[in-house]
């Protein structure tokens, strides 16, 4: 046990600090040191006490925040995983339970709801000077040259589990025009927060008419990371409404009823909606009979897709690899700000133009 | 040109009469004269008037009324698809516009709408003493000892087409139990009509535990048919409820938006919500921001289902097949009542204890 | 430890007897008197020293054999799958080991050959007066009315697993006609034994133009029982071969490559061979370039099938419900031969017009 | 009509030759012209007219030859697919005929062979100073700073269509190992030309362990390739075999029956072998039953794999984008050569150490 510089909090009621916190990181496979560090939309519910289902560690008083973080392994010891000194890595947020999905490496999946998520649900997250954990939860970054972009490999592990479940849910006819791909069918991912932005990166990949959604205007940071990546946007508060021949996916990153439904309405024949966003706080909204009617006379699925697997992780860097070379500097302008870790003030006020804060640890 | 005996409506405005109306049934492959014709929800919503997606056949003052058929062939001409005269057959509600899906033989699934219903949208129904169809349209029943029952395929057809779907969406991970079976898996049926005892038969067969609900009792035919074919059904008004632990699947076939709700609330992780029931006149009811974040969090999907294709209401012959010795004279319960053709109070007026009340054209 | 009537064999060496054995079964959740034992070319190959992978159960010079049953249960102590004295069951014959695929409860998938096979592999099997087992590897007789054509559920279940991987496979291309089903498609089964005749009625069911084909004529039984249930025999050694434009499914019970090979070369675009039947001691035969090239441009898979799981009795178990009233008599024609346990000259001489030859228990 | 400079063979005779030849390249959205255009076996199978399924185009007495290309856009009438004078593409191969899979735009799985290739089957290729095409058939280079290795794309979308044939068919049991990814699982390429390279380097990616043989050693090109892309490489003729404990995933691009099958005896329960390399003249090999047991006891699938449709075009350009990054010069160093158009040797006369060699028409 010893003490180590680190952002706590006291799940679920919340508050933030950074001090010295006593651990114990010793009799770990690896031990790693962050290097930066993401701030999510979950850290600061948690901060706000806003967010009911998370807890400190079982006998702790104090939880260490962070699940989005970039490492750089300062020791290892023989592990099966190839993992050496030296490596960059992103450390998994789940940690399995015992049920079949768990077992099969598919936590994301957990049946019984018995896994551990870090810096969330009972287990310390990254954003300490330093902490140990066992090989089989770190994803090496196998180009190292794609930089603080690799900071974003843990939310864009979500959307590629969301795009897997995607592509298992539209098999129920056929989706794809007649080419066989998607460039004749509509996407619309709602909300222009970073995990909005990486949803619709995936869905330009996927050949998608990509739009992007909002009640209201782009900064100037936005609008440019917008121009680059050959998004298209619209204020859905605007009157005027490009999307009159209704969407084939929709992506909800909003978490809020009355706007999820405004777009389950807009889905054409066989559309799929994906929820991804939440907002335990969000006011309730309404579907009447014929909104029911909607979705089951145009054969229309809804799917919640949370977390995502190892295999998420991989592939998330495979994307940020090439998206690093293919949008250049876009990609990089995705990272807004980085501060410091005592600048604990970031996890109350957000940054009016904020895509991505990431903490600096270096 | 000539008059026919048949149950009228003017769609969508609504209404019921028995009486001559002139058609051509010549040119046609086959001719068929129908035996039996059943009654559903959509048949009375469209002489209520309340739905406002049914209309005439272009050109036409009236609509035929009718969708669920069974038939005999009363003369065919040579055709590639073995229909013979003194056949009994099924003759398909939808027929094909040319979006991918229909040329795949999936006008269940049609992408652009471009489709039509017999006795439902722009296509005269099967409720006419005779008419004519092109024998690729005709699902012969391969076991004409199965009798009545076979009039239930129609109806039939949409719960093996609402099954293969879960098929696909399940996949999207581990669902099945430890056994590699449904029985650890709990569904729940809401609603008690026919449509709704022949999910929860498949549901059975597939292995689930298996519940049927509703906001009140059963009467004594009903909770005959619940006892013998070994559904559990409970009250959801009532204060005790069993499905405490949750449900894994539930199929909703009540349209209403707040029973709906009730039961999402109630799936366990992975679960899957379809819904086929629809009553576009249902009050609104509300979701909220946690009720979205159970969704996500639990990867829930709710899947609209519509319809089935020619290799749905081929497997509902099997299983009418099977569940005609399986079940014996539980299932031939189903038919509640047999009413001739002039009775038309019949769409006005439900019976209290009706499962299926079927027309009897001979 | 007691002695019963068994019948035994010394694997991998061979032989054959009938007579007391000592058997530990106490310790059981259920016990178990054997009704029926089916006898197959597995019982037969063991027989005849010619299966090198067959051995005794850890510590036991002799195995029992016998993979296929009809059991009643004599005495069961309280378990969680409702097995009760009285029942008719079918006992599984594999016993998972420790892989994924074992663990979801598919041992018939195991990945790492570490499963046990009753009266195959390890493990005592069926034929004996009595025995013992847990609830968990006893599928229960839902429709006891099937009588003895449930001894064929064992047989079948491979049949259920092996089309649950057509089913997988031919997603890969669209493999349906242009009405969503198969009835434009060609199958071919080759063999006449008991095995091929459950996959014929399977490919019937599917709707597949079925043929059945052997390198000889059919003696009167099976002709009898291929004209009753529909399908279409020919002897392929035969000059006039009826498959001229294809097959689009072949499904092979001979375990001879040469066979193989054959019914290979007659497959259409995105056709499927399933190997379903061993011979190992079947002569090789050649493939060359051309026919690398046949399977490469044709887009055409070779899916070996082995075992089948839980399910799979299962809808084996329904299966055999529907057919027994579908195809009356006929079925039970499958059941060529009922002999006593004693007649051990059963293993060693095959009646010329066994379908199915059956022990006799009780 | 006017005489463009051409590559031409006569088909399926044989032959090479460059010369003017007559062709009418009017009438066609766009205009294009050749930057590089690969060879590969195909092509030097038509000139040593070993491949009995090529054909001239309906009419013409020679073919001109050439399916793997990289073209310039030098003219285009507006077009539903974005195509403008100055595009790089590359254009596709098949062009489709009737059948459901063609309508559905995936022509690599024709189901009646109803489809032309270009430079292969009635259809003249992309070996020309100039021609004309369909905006349809063309799939735009995104990221045209990924240069000479665009060329890549068209060897590179088959491995993507088998892929995602491997995808579909690995489905059939649980294939990844406990962590839900293929680093415990081993592929094995058989053949070091340029498509094996290919299909390692997406193996690669999918996390398998990757070896890739031949029956020889590796010239220092290959080599140094093999070191700097993290595959193994082993000689299969000497005695040393690495890969004792067998493969899970074998893919062939040598088309030599005994080369398959002796890497189908190293499959791994559920193990899957691709077949892609065709060569029509490759001698007889055996399989006996034991093998036939092989395939069956072990749940093996063995599945051809051609072509590929626009959407693995596509998908192929973004594994260029990312490789051409990740592995810089080394994914260059596939191009081993560059020919002008006139050296037609080439066709006849394999440089030792060709990867890919590509005919520079700038």
């Amino acid at each position: 046990m010893a003490k180590y510089n680190s952002i706590l909090t006291n799940a679920p009621e919340g508050g933030v600090s950074y001090e010295k916190f006593e651990l114990d990181i010793s009799g770990f496979e690896v031990n790693l040191k962050p290097l930066l560090t993401g701030i999510c939309g979950t850290d600061r519910g948690i901060v706000y006490g806003s967010l009911p289902f998370a807890y400190n560690p079982h006998g702790s008083s104090r939880l260490v925040l962070g699940h989005e973080s970039l490492c750089r392994v300062t020791d290892a010891s023989s592990n099966n995983f190839g993992i050496k000194k030296g490596d960059y890595v992103i450390p998994m947020v789940r940690r399995p339970g015992k049920c079949l999905n768990c077992l099969a490496g598919r936590s994301d999946n957990c049946s019984d709801g018995d896994k551990h998520e870090a810096g969330i649900t009972g287990l310390h997250g990254f954003m300490r000077e330093e902490f140990g954990d066992s090989a089989e939860y770190l994803v090496k970054v196998p180009d190292p040259e794609i930089g603080d972009v690799a900071v974003l490999t843990e939310p864009l592990k979500n959307v590629c589990k969301a795009f897997e479940v995607f592509d298992t849910v539209s098999r129920k006819s056929i989706f794809t025009d007649s080419a066989g791909t998607y460039h004749e069918k509509k996407s619309v991912v709602v909300g222009t927060g970073s995990e909005a932005f990486l949803f619709a990166l995936k869905s330009i990949d996927y050949g998608f008419q990509t739009y992007i959604t909002n009640r209201h205007g782009l900064d100037d940071v936005k609008d440019e990371f917008v121009q680059k990546t050959g998004m298209n946007f619209y204020d859905y508060s605007s009157s005027v409404e490009p999307e009159k021949d209704g969407f084939d996916l929709a992506i909800d990153t909003s978490g809020d009823p009355s706007t999820i439904f405004r777009f389950l309405r807009k889905l054409n024949n066989n559309g799929i909606l994906v929820l991804f966003g939440t907002n335990g706080k969000a006011p309730p909204a309404n579907l009447d009979g014929s909104d029911i009617d909607h979705i089951i006379e145009r054969n229309i699925a809804v799917i919640g897709s949370v977390d995502g697997a190892r295999i998420h992780y991989e592939k998330a860097l495979q994307d940020l690899t090439r998206w690093r070379y293919q949008y250049g500097s876009a990609l990089q302008s995705m990272i807004t700000d980085k501060v410091s870790p005592e600048d604990t003030q970031i996890f109350t006020k957000k940054p009016s133009d904020e895509i991505k804060t990431v903490i600096d640890w270096s």
